[in-house]
Protein backbone atom coordinates (compact mmCIF):
# COMPACT_ATOMS: atom_id res chain seq x y z
CA UNK A 1 0.00 0.00 0.00
CA UNK A 2 1.50 3.41 -0.79
CA UNK A 3 2.03 5.50 2.45
CA UNK A 4 3.11 8.88 2.66
CA UNK A 5 5.13 10.02 6.09
CA UNK A 6 4.93 13.70 7.61
CA UNK A 7 7.46 14.43 9.49
CA UNK A 8 7.83 17.75 11.63
CA UNK A 9 11.27 19.13 12.52
CA UNK A 10 12.48 18.52 16.60
CA UNK A 11 13.72 21.52 18.64
CA UNK A 12 15.77 24.32 17.01
CA UNK A 13 17.65 27.23 18.54
CA UNK A 14 14.54 29.45 18.38
CA UNK A 15 12.09 26.97 19.38
CA UNK A 16 14.52 26.71 22.81
CA UNK A 17 14.13 30.30 23.40
CA UNK A 18 11.20 30.55 22.59
CA UNK A 19 11.39 33.00 19.82
CA UNK A 20 9.11 33.38 16.59
CA UNK A 21 11.08 31.96 13.90
CA UNK A 22 9.53 31.18 10.73
CA UNK A 23 11.34 31.94 7.39
CA UNK A 24 14.83 32.52 9.63
CA UNK A 25 16.94 29.67 9.01
CA UNK A 26 17.95 28.50 12.57
CA UNK A 27 19.67 24.99 13.53
CA UNK A 28 18.45 22.12 15.45
CA UNK A 29 19.70 21.70 18.81
CA UNK A 30 21.15 18.55 20.23
CA UNK A 31 17.44 17.93 21.29
CA UNK A 32 16.38 18.42 18.25
CA UNK A 33 18.81 16.33 16.29
CA UNK A 34 17.89 13.76 19.24
CA UNK A 35 14.34 13.44 17.79
CA UNK A 36 15.40 13.29 14.08
CA UNK A 37 17.27 9.85 15.08
CA UNK A 38 14.31 8.73 16.81
CA UNK A 39 12.25 9.65 13.58
CA UNK A 40 14.51 7.86 11.35
CA UNK A 41 14.69 4.66 13.51
CA UNK A 42 10.46 5.24 14.02
CA UNK A 43 10.58 4.88 10.02
CA UNK A 44 13.16 2.26 9.37
CA UNK A 45 11.49 -0.08 11.76
CA UNK A 46 8.15 0.20 9.92
CA UNK A 47 9.46 -1.69 6.41
CA UNK A 48 8.15 1.29 4.81
CA UNK A 49 10.26 1.73 1.52
CA UNK A 50 10.12 5.43 0.35
CA UNK A 51 10.75 6.59 -3.36
CA UNK A 52 11.90 9.81 -2.42
CA UNK A 53 11.79 12.66 -0.07
CA UNK A 54 10.82 16.26 -0.29
CA UNK A 55 12.28 18.97 2.73
CA UNK A 56 12.04 23.02 2.79
CA UNK A 57 15.01 25.19 1.66
CA UNK A 58 15.08 25.97 5.76
CA UNK A 59 18.08 24.17 7.55
CA UNK A 60 16.15 22.42 10.76
CA UNK A 61 14.19 21.10 8.10
CA UNK A 62 17.03 19.57 5.87
CA UNK A 63 18.91 18.44 8.72
CA UNK A 64 16.15 16.10 10.17
CA UNK A 65 16.14 14.72 7.00
CA UNK A 66 20.01 13.84 6.64
CA UNK A 67 19.70 12.59 9.61
CA UNK A 68 16.43 10.51 9.33
CA UNK A 69 17.96 9.21 6.18
CA UNK A 70 21.24 8.24 7.47
CA UNK A 71 19.46 6.41 10.19
CA UNK A 72 17.15 4.41 7.90
CA UNK A 73 20.25 3.55 5.61
CA UNK A 74 18.73 5.19 2.95
CA UNK A 75 21.04 8.14 2.10
CA UNK A 76 20.97 7.21 -0.94
CA UNK A 77 17.13 8.59 -1.84
CA UNK A 78 16.22 11.36 -3.96
CA UNK A 79 16.04 14.58 -2.29
CA UNK A 80 13.80 17.39 -3.46
CA UNK A 81 14.01 20.83 -1.65
CA UNK A 82 11.25 23.57 -2.20
CA UNK A 83 10.09 26.74 -0.27
CA UNK A 84 7.02 25.88 -0.92
CA UNK A 85 7.09 23.51 1.94
CA UNK A 86 8.91 26.52 4.34
CA UNK A 87 7.63 27.10 7.96
CA UNK A 88 4.81 29.93 7.48
CA UNK A 89 6.26 33.54 7.76
CA UNK A 90 5.41 35.22 10.62
CA UNK A 91 5.92 38.77 9.25
CA UNK A 92 6.54 41.09 12.00
CA UNK A 93 6.87 38.66 14.62
CA UNK A 94 10.18 37.25 13.68
CA UNK A 95 12.64 37.21 16.20
CA UNK A 96 11.01 38.35 18.62
CA UNK A 97 10.75 36.95 21.68
CA UNK A 98 7.03 35.16 22.55
CA UNK A 99 6.22 35.74 26.03
CA UNK A 100 7.29 39.85 25.64
CA UNK A 101 5.26 39.94 22.69
CA UNK A 102 2.37 38.96 24.55
CA UNK A 103 2.94 41.61 27.34
CA UNK A 104 3.00 44.12 24.74
CA UNK A 105 0.33 43.27 22.14
CA UNK A 106 -1.61 40.70 25.04
CA UNK A 107 -2.30 37.24 24.93
CA UNK A 108 -5.40 37.76 23.16
CA UNK A 109 -3.95 39.49 20.02
CA UNK A 110 -1.06 36.92 19.87
CA UNK A 111 -3.07 34.09 19.72
CA UNK A 112 -5.16 35.34 16.41
CA UNK A 113 -1.58 36.03 14.84
CA UNK A 114 -0.72 32.05 16.45
CA UNK A 115 -4.10 30.65 15.83
CA UNK A 116 -5.82 32.20 13.59
CA UNK A 117 -7.13 30.53 9.94
CA UNK A 118 -6.55 33.52 8.13
CA UNK A 119 -5.22 36.91 9.93
CA UNK A 120 -1.56 37.45 9.32
CA UNK A 121 0.43 38.74 11.51
CA UNK A 122 1.78 42.66 10.52
CA UNK A 123 4.23 42.39 7.94
CA UNK A 124 7.86 42.12 8.49
CA UNK A 125 10.06 45.36 8.32
CA UNK A 126 11.72 45.51 5.14
CA UNK A 127 15.04 46.72 7.03
CA UNK A 128 14.36 43.68 9.85
CA UNK A 129 17.98 42.08 9.65
CA UNK A 130 15.87 39.10 9.68
CA UNK A 131 13.80 39.71 7.05
CA UNK A 132 14.30 36.67 4.24
CA UNK A 133 13.83 38.60 1.53
CA UNK A 134 17.38 39.83 1.74
CA UNK A 135 18.17 36.65 2.14
CA UNK A 136 20.72 35.51 -1.23
CA UNK A 137 18.87 31.96 -1.09
CA UNK A 138 15.76 32.96 -2.14
CA UNK A 139 16.69 35.72 -4.91
CA UNK A 140 18.72 32.59 -6.66
CA UNK A 141 15.52 30.73 -6.06
CA UNK A 142 13.77 33.46 -7.82
CA UNK A 143 11.04 33.47 -5.23
CA UNK A 144 8.47 36.48 -4.26
CA UNK A 145 9.08 36.49 -0.15
CA UNK A 146 5.52 37.21 1.43
CA UNK A 147 5.81 39.93 4.00
CA UNK A 148 4.06 38.01 6.41
CA UNK A 149 1.64 34.76 6.25
CA UNK A 150 -1.50 33.58 7.97
CA UNK A 151 -2.14 29.53 7.74
CA UNK A 152 -4.48 30.44 4.88
CA UNK A 153 -1.31 32.03 3.05
CA UNK A 154 0.97 29.01 4.08
CA UNK A 155 -1.74 26.35 2.74
CA UNK A 156 -1.97 28.90 -0.97
CA UNK A 157 1.45 27.83 -1.46
CA UNK A 158 1.58 23.99 -0.06
CA UNK A 159 -1.17 22.80 -1.93
CA UNK A 160 -0.56 23.85 -5.08
CA UNK A 161 2.91 22.29 -4.55
CA UNK A 162 1.27 18.73 -3.18
CA UNK A 163 -1.36 19.04 -6.12
CA UNK A 164 1.48 19.37 -8.87
CA UNK A 165 4.66 17.78 -7.63
CA UNK A 166 3.90 15.03 -4.83
CA UNK A 167 0.27 13.86 -5.30
CA UNK A 168 0.92 12.33 -8.76
CA UNK A 169 3.91 10.11 -7.84
CA UNK A 170 1.46 9.01 -4.97
CA UNK A 171 -1.49 8.32 -6.79
CA UNK A 172 1.32 5.97 -9.16
CA UNK A 173 2.09 4.70 -6.18
CA UNK A 174 5.17 5.67 -5.00
CA UNK A 175 5.67 5.75 -0.95
CA UNK A 176 7.20 9.59 -0.37
CA UNK A 177 8.50 10.98 2.61
CA UNK A 178 7.91 14.53 3.83
CA UNK A 179 10.40 16.96 6.11
CA UNK A 180 9.15 19.64 7.11
CA UNK A 181 7.56 22.41 9.78
CA UNK A 182 4.64 22.87 12.40
CA UNK A 183 2.05 25.10 9.76
CA UNK A 184 3.31 23.48 6.33
CA UNK A 185 2.69 20.06 7.25
CA UNK A 186 -1.00 21.92 9.34
CA UNK A 187 -2.00 22.80 5.59
CA UNK A 188 -0.87 19.44 3.98
CA UNK A 189 -3.09 17.91 7.20
CA UNK A 190 -5.86 20.73 6.44
CA UNK A 191 -6.07 19.01 2.43
CA UNK A 192 -5.51 15.80 3.18
CA UNK A 193 -7.79 14.78 6.06
CA UNK A 194 -10.33 17.84 4.52
CA UNK A 195 -9.87 19.26 7.91
CA UNK A 196 -12.21 22.79 8.59
CA UNK A 197 -10.49 25.79 8.71
CA UNK A 198 -11.84 26.46 12.64
CA UNK A 199 -10.52 22.94 13.35
CA UNK A 200 -7.19 22.79 11.76
CA UNK A 201 -5.84 25.76 13.65
CA UNK A 202 -6.00 23.53 16.82
CA UNK A 203 -4.17 20.20 15.23
CA UNK A 204 -0.81 19.83 16.97
CA UNK A 205 1.61 17.74 15.06
CA UNK A 206 3.95 16.36 17.49
CA UNK A 207 7.70 16.92 16.46
CA UNK A 208 10.10 14.17 15.56
CA UNK A 209 6.92 11.70 15.41
CA UNK A 210 6.54 10.84 11.89
CA UNK A 211 2.86 10.61 11.10
CA UNK A 212 2.46 7.81 8.47
CA UNK A 213 -0.57 7.80 5.78
CA UNK A 214 -1.95 4.84 4.14
CA UNK A 215 -3.46 5.78 1.11
CA UNK A 216 -6.66 4.42 -1.03
CA UNK A 217 -5.01 2.64 -4.47
CA UNK A 218 -4.39 5.46 -7.03
CA UNK A 219 -5.37 8.43 -4.61
CA UNK A 220 -4.55 10.50 -2.00
CA UNK A 221 -7.09 9.90 0.03
CA UNK A 222 -6.16 8.75 3.67
CA UNK A 223 -7.10 5.09 4.47
CA UNK A 224 -5.76 4.73 7.80
CA UNK A 225 -3.11 7.48 9.44
CA UNK A 226 -1.00 6.67 13.22
CA UNK A 227 2.02 8.71 14.79
CA UNK A 228 4.40 5.77 15.13
CA UNK A 229 5.64 6.80 18.73
CA UNK A 230 1.98 6.27 20.11
CA UNK A 231 3.29 7.00 23.30
CA UNK A 232 3.67 10.81 22.04
CA UNK A 233 0.41 10.81 19.57
CA UNK A 234 -1.48 13.58 19.49
CA UNK A 235 -5.35 13.33 18.16
CA UNK A 236 -5.55 13.00 14.40
CA UNK A 237 -8.25 14.52 12.25
CA UNK A 238 -11.14 12.08 11.70
CA UNK A 239 -10.34 9.95 8.31
CA UNK A 240 -13.64 10.92 5.80
CA UNK B 1 32.41 33.11 -14.91
CA UNK B 2 30.78 29.53 -14.55
CA UNK B 3 32.68 27.09 -12.45
CA UNK B 4 32.40 23.51 -11.90
CA UNK B 5 34.19 22.10 -8.87
CA UNK B 6 35.05 18.64 -8.68
CA UNK B 7 35.61 16.89 -5.06
CA UNK B 8 36.85 13.49 -4.00
CA UNK B 9 35.24 12.20 -1.28
CA UNK B 10 37.95 11.95 1.93
CA UNK B 11 39.30 8.50 3.22
CA UNK B 12 36.73 5.88 4.07
CA UNK B 13 36.20 2.86 5.99
CA UNK B 14 37.78 0.28 3.73
CA UNK B 15 40.17 2.74 2.49
CA UNK B 16 42.03 2.74 6.11
CA UNK B 17 42.18 -1.37 5.83
CA UNK B 18 43.52 -0.52 2.46
CA UNK B 19 40.34 -2.62 0.54
CA UNK B 20 39.33 -2.61 -3.12
CA UNK B 21 35.49 -0.60 -2.31
CA UNK B 22 34.05 0.17 -5.76
CA UNK B 23 30.40 -0.07 -4.83
CA UNK B 24 30.38 -1.34 -1.77
CA UNK B 25 28.82 1.39 0.56
CA UNK B 26 31.41 2.38 3.33
CA UNK B 27 31.35 5.13 4.86
CA UNK B 28 33.94 7.97 5.80
CA UNK B 29 36.09 7.48 8.32
CA UNK B 30 36.63 10.39 10.85
CA UNK B 31 39.15 12.09 9.11
CA UNK B 32 37.30 11.75 6.06
CA UNK B 33 34.72 13.22 7.21
CA UNK B 34 37.74 16.55 8.03
CA UNK B 35 38.38 16.67 4.98
CA UNK B 36 35.07 17.21 3.69
CA UNK B 37 34.84 20.05 5.89
CA UNK B 38 38.21 21.54 4.88
CA UNK B 39 37.05 20.96 1.14
CA UNK B 40 33.70 23.43 2.53
CA UNK B 41 35.71 25.68 3.62
CA UNK B 42 37.64 25.97 0.86
CA UNK B 43 34.79 26.04 -2.01
CA UNK B 44 32.75 28.61 0.74
CA UNK B 45 36.24 30.97 0.85
CA UNK B 46 36.22 31.29 -2.77
CA UNK B 47 32.90 32.90 -3.16
CA UNK B 48 31.76 31.29 -6.05
CA UNK B 49 27.97 30.35 -5.60
CA UNK B 50 26.51 27.27 -7.15
CA UNK B 51 23.12 26.65 -8.31
CA UNK B 52 23.56 23.12 -7.94
CA UNK B 53 25.20 19.75 -6.49
CA UNK B 54 25.66 16.03 -8.09
CA UNK B 55 26.59 13.49 -6.62
CA UNK B 56 26.56 9.69 -6.75
CA UNK B 57 24.51 7.61 -4.83
CA UNK B 58 27.03 6.29 -2.35
CA UNK B 59 27.23 7.35 1.24
CA UNK B 60 30.67 8.32 1.12
CA UNK B 61 30.28 10.89 -1.59
CA UNK B 62 26.63 11.89 -0.15
CA UNK B 63 28.44 12.62 3.28
CA UNK B 64 31.05 14.63 1.89
CA UNK B 65 28.62 16.93 0.15
CA UNK B 66 26.38 17.19 2.91
CA UNK B 67 29.63 18.24 5.10
CA UNK B 68 30.64 20.53 2.79
CA UNK B 69 27.37 21.98 2.05
CA UNK B 70 26.86 22.84 5.64
CA UNK B 71 30.23 24.05 6.16
CA UNK B 72 29.57 26.16 2.77
CA UNK B 73 25.84 27.23 4.59
CA UNK B 74 24.19 26.25 1.51
CA UNK B 75 22.43 22.97 2.78
CA UNK B 76 19.29 24.58 0.42
CA UNK B 77 21.19 24.03 -2.94
CA UNK B 78 19.56 21.32 -4.93
CA UNK B 79 21.02 17.81 -4.96
CA UNK B 80 20.99 15.18 -7.39
CA UNK B 81 22.41 11.80 -6.89
CA UNK B 82 22.65 9.45 -9.87
CA UNK B 83 24.52 5.62 -9.57
CA UNK B 84 26.79 6.82 -13.20
CA UNK B 85 28.62 8.90 -10.74
CA UNK B 86 29.59 6.01 -8.30
CA UNK B 87 32.81 4.80 -8.42
CA UNK B 88 34.42 2.27 -10.53
CA UNK B 89 33.07 -0.85 -9.65
CA UNK B 90 36.20 -3.39 -8.68
CA UNK B 91 34.27 -6.86 -9.59
CA UNK B 92 35.87 -9.41 -7.72
CA UNK B 93 38.80 -7.45 -6.20
CA UNK B 94 35.73 -6.15 -4.62
CA UNK B 95 36.62 -6.23 -0.38
CA UNK B 96 40.33 -8.41 -1.13
CA UNK B 97 42.77 -6.38 0.83
CA UNK B 98 44.68 -4.60 -2.14
CA UNK B 99 48.49 -6.17 -0.21
CA UNK B 100 47.02 -9.48 -0.13
CA UNK B 101 45.94 -9.38 -3.88
CA UNK B 102 49.51 -8.59 -4.81
CA UNK B 103 51.01 -11.53 -3.06
CA UNK B 104 48.05 -13.88 -4.57
CA UNK B 105 48.06 -12.16 -8.73
CA UNK B 106 51.18 -10.79 -8.72
CA UNK B 107 52.05 -6.70 -8.42
CA UNK B 108 52.04 -6.44 -12.52
CA UNK B 109 48.97 -8.11 -12.63
CA UNK B 110 47.15 -6.26 -9.72
CA UNK B 111 48.72 -2.77 -11.56
CA UNK B 112 47.23 -3.53 -14.87
CA UNK B 113 43.69 -4.31 -13.08
CA UNK B 114 44.52 -1.05 -11.43
CA UNK B 115 45.94 1.10 -13.43
CA UNK B 116 44.96 -0.27 -17.03
CA UNK B 117 42.36 2.28 -18.92
CA UNK B 118 40.44 -0.95 -20.46
CA UNK B 119 40.65 -4.05 -19.08
CA UNK B 120 38.70 -4.90 -16.38
CA UNK B 121 39.32 -6.91 -13.06
CA UNK B 122 37.71 -10.67 -13.13
CA UNK B 123 33.71 -10.29 -12.56
CA UNK B 124 32.16 -10.46 -9.07
CA UNK B 125 30.63 -14.25 -7.76
CA UNK B 126 27.22 -13.65 -8.27
CA UNK B 127 27.00 -14.65 -4.63
CA UNK B 128 29.87 -12.59 -2.70
CA UNK B 129 27.92 -10.73 0.19
CA UNK B 130 29.32 -7.47 -1.20
CA UNK B 131 27.76 -7.93 -4.68
CA UNK B 132 26.06 -4.50 -5.38
CA UNK B 133 23.52 -6.33 -7.50
CA UNK B 134 21.95 -7.77 -4.61
CA UNK B 135 21.61 -4.09 -3.41
CA UNK B 136 18.08 -3.05 -2.73
CA UNK B 137 18.95 0.50 -3.93
CA UNK B 138 19.77 -0.47 -7.29
CA UNK B 139 16.61 -2.54 -8.25
CA UNK B 140 14.77 0.53 -6.85
CA UNK B 141 16.80 2.76 -8.93
CA UNK B 142 16.17 0.31 -11.97
CA UNK B 143 20.08 0.17 -12.33
CA UNK B 144 21.51 -2.65 -14.40
CA UNK B 145 24.41 -3.31 -12.15
CA UNK B 146 27.80 -4.09 -14.22
CA UNK B 147 29.67 -7.36 -13.01
CA UNK B 148 33.20 -5.34 -12.86
CA UNK B 149 34.10 -2.21 -14.74
CA UNK B 150 37.86 -0.81 -16.34
CA UNK B 151 38.08 3.31 -16.32
CA UNK B 152 36.87 2.93 -19.93
CA UNK B 153 33.53 1.16 -18.68
CA UNK B 154 33.35 3.72 -16.06
CA UNK B 155 33.91 6.82 -18.48
CA UNK B 156 31.22 5.09 -20.74
CA UNK B 157 28.55 5.65 -18.10
CA UNK B 158 30.13 8.76 -16.81
CA UNK B 159 29.95 10.59 -19.72
CA UNK B 160 26.78 10.45 -20.98
CA UNK B 161 25.28 11.63 -17.95
CA UNK B 162 27.74 14.23 -17.50
CA UNK B 163 26.92 15.21 -20.98
CA UNK B 164 22.95 15.34 -21.18
CA UNK B 165 22.36 16.28 -17.24
CA UNK B 166 24.97 18.21 -16.37
CA UNK B 167 26.85 20.18 -19.68
CA UNK B 168 23.74 21.87 -20.65
CA UNK B 169 23.59 23.64 -16.88
CA UNK B 170 27.46 24.60 -17.43
CA UNK B 171 26.24 25.78 -21.02
CA UNK B 172 23.92 28.05 -19.97
CA UNK B 173 26.18 29.56 -17.23
CA UNK B 174 25.54 27.87 -13.68
CA UNK B 175 28.19 26.97 -11.74
CA UNK B 176 27.49 23.44 -10.26
CA UNK B 177 29.41 21.18 -7.99
CA UNK B 178 30.16 17.41 -7.95
CA UNK B 179 30.96 15.33 -5.11
CA UNK B 180 32.32 11.92 -6.27
CA UNK B 181 35.01 8.98 -6.49
CA UNK B 182 38.35 8.56 -7.55
CA UNK B 183 37.62 7.04 -10.89
CA UNK B 184 34.50 8.95 -11.80
CA UNK B 185 36.11 12.20 -11.59
CA UNK B 186 38.85 10.68 -13.09
CA UNK B 187 36.53 9.91 -16.30
CA UNK B 188 35.12 13.53 -15.90
CA UNK B 189 38.82 14.75 -16.15
CA UNK B 190 39.72 12.64 -19.63
CA UNK B 191 36.26 14.09 -21.44
CA UNK B 192 37.21 17.89 -19.38
CA UNK B 193 40.57 18.15 -20.52
CA UNK B 194 40.52 15.92 -23.23
CA UNK B 195 43.32 13.65 -21.60
CA UNK B 196 44.47 10.43 -23.85
CA UNK B 197 44.13 7.24 -22.26
CA UNK B 198 47.58 6.66 -21.53
CA UNK B 199 47.55 9.38 -19.51
CA UNK B 200 44.63 9.43 -17.37
CA UNK B 201 45.32 6.36 -15.72
CA UNK B 202 47.89 8.24 -13.68
CA UNK B 203 45.98 11.39 -12.64
CA UNK B 204 45.66 11.06 -9.20
CA UNK B 205 43.10 13.53 -7.92
CA UNK B 206 43.72 14.91 -4.29
CA UNK B 207 40.90 13.34 -1.58
CA UNK B 208 38.94 16.49 -0.13
CA UNK B 209 40.61 19.57 -2.27
CA UNK B 210 38.44 20.97 -4.91
CA UNK B 211 39.38 21.05 -8.09
CA UNK B 212 37.55 24.29 -9.36
CA UNK B 213 37.60 24.74 -13.26
CA UNK B 214 36.68 28.39 -14.61
CA UNK B 215 34.76 27.19 -17.93
CA UNK B 216 34.97 29.89 -21.36
CA UNK B 217 31.49 31.38 -21.30
CA UNK B 218 28.95 28.26 -23.31
CA UNK B 219 30.70 25.59 -23.43
CA UNK B 220 32.33 23.17 -20.99
CA UNK B 221 35.53 24.11 -22.06
CA UNK B 222 38.19 24.51 -19.37
CA UNK B 223 39.76 28.61 -19.03
CA UNK B 224 41.57 27.60 -15.96
CA UNK B 225 41.35 25.32 -13.50
CA UNK B 226 42.92 25.00 -10.02
CA UNK B 227 43.29 23.07 -6.66
CA UNK B 228 42.21 24.79 -3.87
CA UNK B 229 44.51 23.83 -1.71
CA UNK B 230 47.37 24.12 -3.19
CA UNK B 231 49.79 22.90 -0.43
CA UNK B 232 48.34 19.40 -1.55
CA UNK B 233 47.84 20.34 -5.31
CA UNK B 234 48.78 17.26 -8.02
CA UNK B 235 49.78 18.15 -11.56
CA UNK B 236 46.76 19.12 -13.77
CA UNK B 237 46.34 17.70 -17.39
CA UNK B 238 47.08 20.55 -19.77
CA UNK B 239 44.23 22.97 -20.86
CA UNK B 240 43.99 22.91 -24.45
Amino acid sequence: MTKLALVRHGQSEWNLQNRFTGWVDVDLTEKGRAEAKSAGALMRATGVEFAGCYTSVQRRAIRTLWIALDEMDRMWLPVTRCWRLNERHYGGLTGLDKAETAEKHGADQVKIWRRSYDTPPPPIDPDNPENPANDFRYKTLGVAVPDAESLKDTLSRVQPYFEEEIAPRLVAGESLLISAHGNSLRALVKVLFNVSEDDIVSVEIPTGNPLLIDLHEGTVAPNDARYLDQERAQALPPIK
